[in-house]
């Protein structure tokens, strides 16, 4: 068997993610390796940390990523946080409540669960009324449920955890630079993140960041480990030791105790995909991802598509369409992907086979990625007999850009 | 605070890693991306699969990245195999044997001791007489340990495992790629390795390959999550959800169970590394890592500069020289990364000011480096007062090199 050059096919990738990498980020990582305590690396570490806090509104000390996909950082945080026999409270709205549920389990934590039918978000209440009976250390919970394209307001909850001394850790890997997370504001403890969704960085990396009321659990759960200094012994010692705060800590602090050996060029890559947000602003940033979503919104509704979910509370990043009847999903998808080179998303659970997702995520939320899919997609229903209006889509969504155009050019 | 463009010094990292990576492998890495479950990349998984397999030397159904530093690849194997209170037995020569300790402690395992002086390594009949005594159900051992240079022999270690059916793990995060490891001639239950060292990509994964007898285990622990199938559950589930290897298998197998979402840049830049290593065929490489390691020792040894440990078990790779008395290491290695750019390694634990290491490792192992890094060192040593042989190295090593090119020429 031989090997041939790497010929990969161009996506045009409207999932919830993997979507593209801005190009400037893959450019990047073509930069020559440097050492990991390199000075020059050692800055660049330090530049990443700050540009991190920008991405996750905090004045947190620590922002750093996790050298493994989103659910590294995921467990990083809770494996680092939970002790065995903590109660934990877990609110599931979507496939990622369970991923949680999930790895907290695996932590041995009491774990105390609210659900919800897929499609709709919590109440505030109800969670603080769930925290009021079960008195929990920690909630953890999903910011942007891709499952269902569902956002969970955050804000009321984090403030009564921050009253209460009870802690609360944020899945924001889908809605982090591309939808609004205050990570401060919202009085959110931890807010965790992945590379490969609105950061425009391929997958690799799992920002994070936490406060001093995390790392007050940490420093008390620290185990220097042997080879670097005499054994050191802690009953209450976190059960990774990759995936061990308290250590990844020291590596990006000060002291720079060797722990793993910093992913160079993931490195590289996000930095410059911060130094990107940094550039266009987060304000207009998630104004970019609101105006892309309006415009393929409209013209899926034009076009005749039903939409799946609320309106209140759809992630402006992912938007869900129900399969339309009589046809099977796989084939709308394997469609788009041979002839127009356009990925769309299937569903999970009770999902699956009714709906399909469409994410506008980071670099893939441009003008020409929406009109793509959209034109795309008619084609592909009226190839598969379904009753669409014809032409109305592209016609609603350019409108929609024209008016934007003819606004900003009047300002 | 501004952040510029990415503006990196160019270093010849003569370090046991990370080390340079292969401008082939970097220029894979900026591929655009495609999803995860895109036709096209479940191919390229599947040949980065056949790829490793060759590099492992192995006929196992099972190789693949983890996604996480070269600790996450043992963190994995271990924490998939080890179950509370299994007997493991942990032959330690150096740092990183104190790491496959730490990471076995935390998984419950009761831990079995061997140390030798650092420096040194074990005589195979040692390792099996502990065995003999201790029983363990897993013997995980550092093949190649780059803190003090040393290789450990493990052919007849692993067939005296294989044949009392206790299970052996080898961590060739140093050595595979560059130096000689025979999964299944030597008997090897499973073997780890980094992206960083002898591969040439940068770090970031952790590929590693395991055969039937782990695969056994870990069916027998499985547990599929919830979310994607009804909540199974399973009392001897392994305790990391990241880096749980029977869920990473589905993920790598046919079945493409999700779990996380592949690193699609840095697999492009694996895969790249290890069709390098293809072309050049792993007896080429390993020849290459000794003919330059023969042109260092020597050059070394001309200039009057003292090695470190044997030299029947040195690491071809991996060359320890004592710091001349006198002298401060951080002074040698200052020079060399500010006015040379090259960067070489200081020491861990008792050997810390003691030694510096050498590493001639995968990319970095070539002619101009290894001239390079005498050139500098003599310079160096010189400005800080060392009585060295002025000249010598070099002329040393290029007559070494010169050799080598006469003889290939009267082939």
């Amino acid at each position: 068997m031989s090997y041939t050059d790497l010929d990969t096919p161009m996506r045009t990738i409207m999932t919830p993610g993997p979507v593209e990498a801005d190009p400037r980020v893959l450019r990047a990582m073509t930069t020559p390796i440097i050492g990991q305590f390199d000075p020059k690396f050692l800055e660049l570490m330090n530049e990443t940390m700050d540009l991190l806090k920008y991405a996750f509104q905090t004045n947190n000390k620590w922002a750093f990523p996790i050298d493994g996909t989103s659910r590294a950082g995921l467990e990083a945080l809770l494996c680092s946080v939970i002790e065995p026999g903590d109660k934990v409270l877990i609110p599931i709205f979507g496939r990622f409540g369970y991923l949680l549920q999930e790895i907290a389990s695996r932590c041995n934590a009491e774990i105390h669960t609210l659900e919800k039918e897929w499609g709709e978000v919590f109440d505030p209440e109800e969670v603080i009324e769930a925290i009021k009976r079960v008195k929990p250390k920690l909630v953890v919970i999903v910011h942007g449920e891709t499952s269902t394209g569902r956002l969970q307001p955050l804000e009321e909850i984090g403030r009564f955890c921050r009253e209460n001394d009870v802690l609360i850790a944020v899945d924001a890997v889908a809605t982090l630079g591309g939808i609004d997370v205050r990570t401060d504001e919202w009085c959110l403890d931890a807010v965790i993140t992945g590379t490969q969704k609105c950061l425009g960085v391929p997958s690799g990396m799992a920002p994070l960041t936490y406060n001093e009321r995390i790392e007050k659990i940490l420093k008390a759960r620290k185990k220097i480990e042997r080879g670097l200094s005499e054994f050191s012994s802690n009953s209450r010692r976190i059960q990774s030791n990759y995936l061990d705060l308290s250590q990844i800590q020291d590596y990006w602090g000060p002291d720079r105790l060797n722990h793993h050996t910093e992913a160079t060029s993931m490195l590289y890559g996000l930095r410059e995909g911060l130094r990107v947000i940094k550039e266009e602003g987060l304000k207009a940033r998630f104004k970019r991802h609101k105006l892309h979503e309006k415009a393929l919104v409209a013209g899926l509704e034009a076009m005749g598509v039903a939409l799946f979910g609320d309106t209140e509370h759809k992630m402006t990043n992912v938007t869900c369409i129900k399969v339309p009847e009589g046809i099977k999903e796989e084939d709308i998808r394997r469609t788009l992907l041979e002839h127009f080179g356009v990925e769309i998303a299937a569903a999970f659970g009770p999902l699956k086979g009714q709906i399909l997702r469409i994410g506008s995520m980071g670099y893939s939320c441009r003008k020409e990625n929406i009109l793509k899919v959209l034109g795309a997609l008619e084609a592909t229903l009226i190839k598969y007999g379904a009753k669409v209006n014809r032409g109305e889509a592209l016609q609603t969504a350019l409108g929609i850009y024209e008016n934007v155009d003819q606004l900003a050019a009047t300002v």
